[in-house]
């Protein structure tokens, strides 16, 4: 593109002024190329963080953001704000406990992801969360594979499904409490585990510190953490990482 | 003795003014009476906490606790003035890694107690405080079985022990990092877990906070935790639980 | 068990496919086997955490407890969930200051346990603690005596009721604000003592920070602590503890 | 002296400038005034603070406040510094525990405090602390009697003294660990009690911020508090309530 | 009394069982000796802690004090329940600022103190706090000038009454925010200085942590500290220095 | 394996206890297979952390390593220890700077991963922490390029590298201070974002809490954390995904 | 004025009574100077802070400065508090999102100051307080240039405007979350960057204590740091910076 | 220079492969123009941050901005350090108090700043800090005058220096333990106040948070905080805003 530009000035095609103009222009094309990059190479959509804005300027994002793209997901919608974008933008499906309004892409089989990923969550208290992060690889094109009320104090529970988890691609694994859950299911697969503490508990549990804390302290390795509560957070990073591993790496 | 000071009153055998003193000692002797019952009911011998003592000052104690018990236990002692006061009294013997300077009783056959304490470390570096913990244990009486280096991270460490360690009429789980392994252990084991939290990690652990939240969040029930690094605690609180499981309850 | 899957294999009454699906289920019942362990030899039910869960769950997860246990308990009810489920299940008792769903077992007197479980709060307001604390240790089949309102700063208000207190099997001791009765408790009495600390209180108590602080700071032995507000934790330990004193240790 | 000196100015003794420059003074001299007021009618002497100052400046210091003051107090003096001090100054005593150097005054009979200050420690290793409250009272005045080793794990210890404690004109009360102690002196008094925190523990200590804590916290009343191992500001306090309660309080 | 008690055993006048049991009792009011005493030396009544009682027991509660003091105290009141026990006990004031309910003495002049206790506010948002204070001392005996609005973002309005306040016997300094009034104050005069942080602010505030800390670390001397919104703590500890500089000190 | 087993009690060739005996084995090696399979699909070795290990130990374990593996890592190697290792086995390499003693494997042309791992460092102090994760990812069989000294203070130093970076498979960024690198990078690139926060900074860094919560709270997509100064970790996850990437996903 | 009284003194025009109150007063007007001083120099008005005051205390102040001055600032002020006082005061604005209460001055062109203050939001959900710094330095006399939703997310939000940033007097950088954005700002501009963390955010971000933290720690120079959310302070300091950009040294 | 190249580019003086090199080159001149317009416009020299650097490294640095710069300023640099750059660059002084390494410009008469900047220190343990900042003031040229030892706890001290400081262009207010200091200078003055928090102080001090909270709490309008013990920070923003108000804005 830069070479086209500069061809024109060459060739007189193009005045000095419009030249600047345009080349501001590409200079702004070249880091939003970054967006159109991400989107070209791993179809990843824009995430609308839904919090903080009003039901107009919602439907009026994904209403730009649909001429672009098919999939689409808001974070963090009440059930009142997505019933009123949902009224202008019926194909949106909601789900409550996720707080998430989405819509996922129509994939051919040939654009279906191989492998899934495993989404844990350690009880049933952290389901808000490990929704959130299993709709949001969804959204983004990955196979979800869910295994729910696996906490550590019923170790048997994680261990009946050990193998599922091991063969899934990436794990995201939620947990609240003590928070102690990657670092088993850290110890168990040979896989990246993205953990995700969250604010359940009482006392001690400082809003979600002590699950954090844990995580990051964890003794087993190949496990990174995100914010507290932060499911789509974990849902990203897996699908991104599912992504990565369907696609592979040309020479570079 | 009470009855005994005031029937003498009655029978004019002691003067107003002395019974008065008497009553004074008595009550003295009434709170005193506390340690007495105390060694007299479960062997307990004081314990001398080493630090911010001088050698000198431990010498003294210790032979003042001599004559009246054979079990000793200083903890919190440096090397240096461990090998003083052995100089000054040879029978102590000295563990380095625990820091403590000991004696254990010469127990009859019949004064063995029944069981044992299980004391689990998560990591190598949490073998200091787990042997705190132990020999605090078998000082106080009870025959310890040790299973160290059995972290989450690799829990299958952990299971091939968990027949012995469920059997145990008392645990105390040792970690640091995460701190997740009293969880584990909670949900297998049917007996009371005593949890240590130790400063052993780094970063984000911040000298063992985030060991100690981990338990104190523990979603398994049947755990209590003392304070961070306390094998000292660990070991004196599980001891406590085994001799009185021994000695069983009379009808109040 | 196993032995029995064994022999069928080796007579053929098995065929291997069918003994894979047994082991499998084996393994499970393995790990399963430690809480029917747990109530074959202490005889404590499944616990249910109220919070979080919908009146209809309840009911569903009680009715399933009752075909293979007397004893129920729910905790962190609120009074309108609780009526809920009493409609349903009519035989269950609530307890709304310590926000306990339960029914208690008939036992005989030969179940009986012996001794008894001192609970003591510090202030009128710990109140609701102590009695989660109390009532689940009675759910769980002991007996407990109360000790109310004999917090520190009142010191004869506790020395009263010093030598009943000395004589329980194990107490529970709940305190907010500083937090400080469990280290005088802990210095009148040889036997275990676990401390709840609440968030009661205001200013620099941080939610019960302050008062957790302190016990795990405590310079009396014998002292283990829960998480704060953690009633159930204070009484559950203690009824372990209590039922392992009465059932004594065969030597392992 | 404002009077003096518009006088002057009135009757031509005094140019304007003079005046000015005067008032200046008079300004400074104004609020120096405080520091000569709290002398006269206290006898307090200014204090120096000993951490961060060379040997050089302090005896600068001491030599320019014996021109004005008898008594002389320096604060966290350590043992080579204070010897450099005292061989300029020899009339200074040195207490290596308290790391204070100083010099008590002559009172004449009259001038002696009546009543006395109680300094109260909970452990052996808290001693430190109270020796700093117990000299800096000494310094300002106050005869101090010393209750050490009365912590509240082992509360009859404390209660054989309560009589004599009651009977002081104020309380500083010196604890580390969990810092209970000032609560229950708080509830056998009816005089303030200045609670001291010390740094002493371990663990969940937090460098004195559990004691911290519990002191502030604390449920009885007539109870406030200083910093952290401020042992000073703790018998200066009570020194200040001393003297007040001997001078009494003229009409105002 | 014990002198009583014995006498009349060694009369025969007394059985052994009844003196025992008025040896019981006589340990009781041993301690509540030290109420009595209280009340007999400094006329300070029980004071009660509104939060979590109902109108019902205060009623009660106040009842019962009637009967033996005319003072009364009853701390954070809602209007509510202030209403609900003033149509029970009409007599009682309450002042919805500071929260509390009370009935001052009717002091004779020869029972008036002399002097007056000063109580300062940094900012007009330190009020309620502030109110509790002086009110508190008020009920307590004390006369109470306010300086209110006085913080050191302008120090001239503090200036303006710096010898008001340096005449007080003890000042009570509410501040919010940075907390920085009672260093100010501690430099300006002569007397003990009560600090009261607030939780009065926002942001880094954290819910008076800023102001606490400040406070504790004041560089100037003769400065205790209460917990965060203490308003009552704050007054009652300068009541108490109050009546002790006019009660004076008889030879110990 | 199960089937041979059963197969074998079936046909009579094996005796029941046997059986048992390699059930319980097969147990194991069902929990040990784990870190086999993690070998074989991925190439890990397993990681010698060296704090707290003398060199007599790290030399057993790497002697024992090396039977069934050419890659070594040993992670926190102080200089000293390192040579002394390195005397006993002289094929290893040592980095003083990430404080790694390693040994790479020799991988053929075809075993080479495509592709690199970016790992950039925002300040030469992060220099340390950033090496540690670089020869990490190395040793695990990853090319990495190296961006140092890139923070966001000087943003075009960053932009100068921006289409090599975006062009990596997966980045590491390690910062301390403030941490914002991560952010930034995130938003650039449109492959996964391993943060490492250090503790590298001063006064309120408070030890690298304030770049780790930075991390955390990134607004960036696409971005997961490790623990303060865990440039192991940050190089373990980055090699995990490469490696990921480059084996691809078979269905699962 | 201090001569004048002197002379009035010196010429018998004024008896030493009446020149001791004056020059009393004049101590008072002395510091009240400094906000003639500063409103005279700097033509800044009183700030009205809105929470914690009635609507009717909001009018009074406010006519009170009606008085002295045009400008008019009250902050934190809800929308139904705002709406009373307009009623009263009709020529006041009220900007709902700011939460401000206002009346800018009507300047002539010479009074007009020369260049711009730039406040910065990283995100939309930083407007409020990037609203409050704006329209406070408005109020103050500034003219300000918006740049809102440039977060170091999308940094080529952030450059395409880096040479409008770069040539303004001062900027105020505003945000929440991670905090990033003044660090990177900082090091693309000459001039002071105020920066004003917000508590915008979840999980981790505790209250805005992340972005404070980031924002301390920044690694750029020429950064300064006001409270949390406090965007009056931004604007206000950027204001005062601006005015004396425009203003000029004197010789002092 | 844009328009060169493309004039060029038109005029067939330049190949398109030439413009777009020179493109890439203008791109990074763009950002590197933004440290040649700071210089330009303002002389301020690259800082050198001494710690964690080499002498070697650091006498390399030095050299290389010798050549473009005058004056030169390293921080944090430790004596020994210090002298060993000093013997291969003379010219350069050292100050062991402020650990800076430096060399001031040679200003003529004209390139001198009208006006100082005063920095205040509240105590003499303060020092180090405030002669960080002072000296980082003077060699990015600024006068300053020194106000040490006037911390609020003796208001007078502060207030005798009062117009002096009033006069400044722009305050550094360096202050520990309590930090209250710049609340007292900020409502005094009408110029901005950079505040700057030290970690001197004990106990609840926490290594400079109780301080740093003060100053970001301060009610004062008109305060800007640095990080803790950051003189460097708090000189460089004062000779910004020194150098701003000399400077003047010409019209944007």
């Amino acid at each position: 593109m830069l070479d086209h530009i500069l061809q024109q000035v060459q060739q007189g095609q193009l005045s000095i002024e419009e030249a600047k103009q345009r080349l501001a222009a590409f200079d702004d094309l070249g880091f939003a190329k970054v967006d159109y990059h991400r989107k070209k190479r791993q179809g990843f959509p824009e995430i609308v963080f839904g919090e903080g804005k009003t039901a107009e300027q919602i439907i009026a994002i994904v209403r730009s953001l649909q001429t672009s793209t098919e999939q689409l997901l808001c974070t963090r919608m009440s059930a009142d704000k997505a019933q009123q974008v949902q009224q202008a933008i019926p194909e949106l499906e909601y789900n409550e406990t996720a707080r998430l309004l989405y819509k996922k892409a129509d994939l051919s089989e040939q654009e279906q992801l191989k492998g899934y990923v495993a989404v844990l969550a350690a009880g049933t208290s952290d389901l808000a969360v490990a929704e959130e992060a299993a709709i949001t690889a969804e959204v983004l094109g990955s196979n979800v594979r869910r295994f729910y009320d696996v906490g550590v104090a019923g170790i048997h529970r994680l261990l009946h499904h050990a193998e599922e988890i091991q063969q899934a691609v990436v794990s995201v694994v939620v947990a609240g409490m003590e928070g102690a859950l990657p670092s088993v299911v850290g110890g168990l697969v040979a896989h990246p585990v993205i953990a995700v503490p969250t604010s359940i508990g009482y006392g001690a549990n400082f809003q979600g510190l002590s699950a954090l804390l844990t995580m990051l302290n964890s003794c087993a390795s190949g496990i990174s953490v995100v914010n507290i509560d932060n499911g789509f957070g974990g849902g990203y990073n897996a699908a991104l990482i599912h992504r990565l591993a369907n696609k592979g790496v040309s020479e570079a």
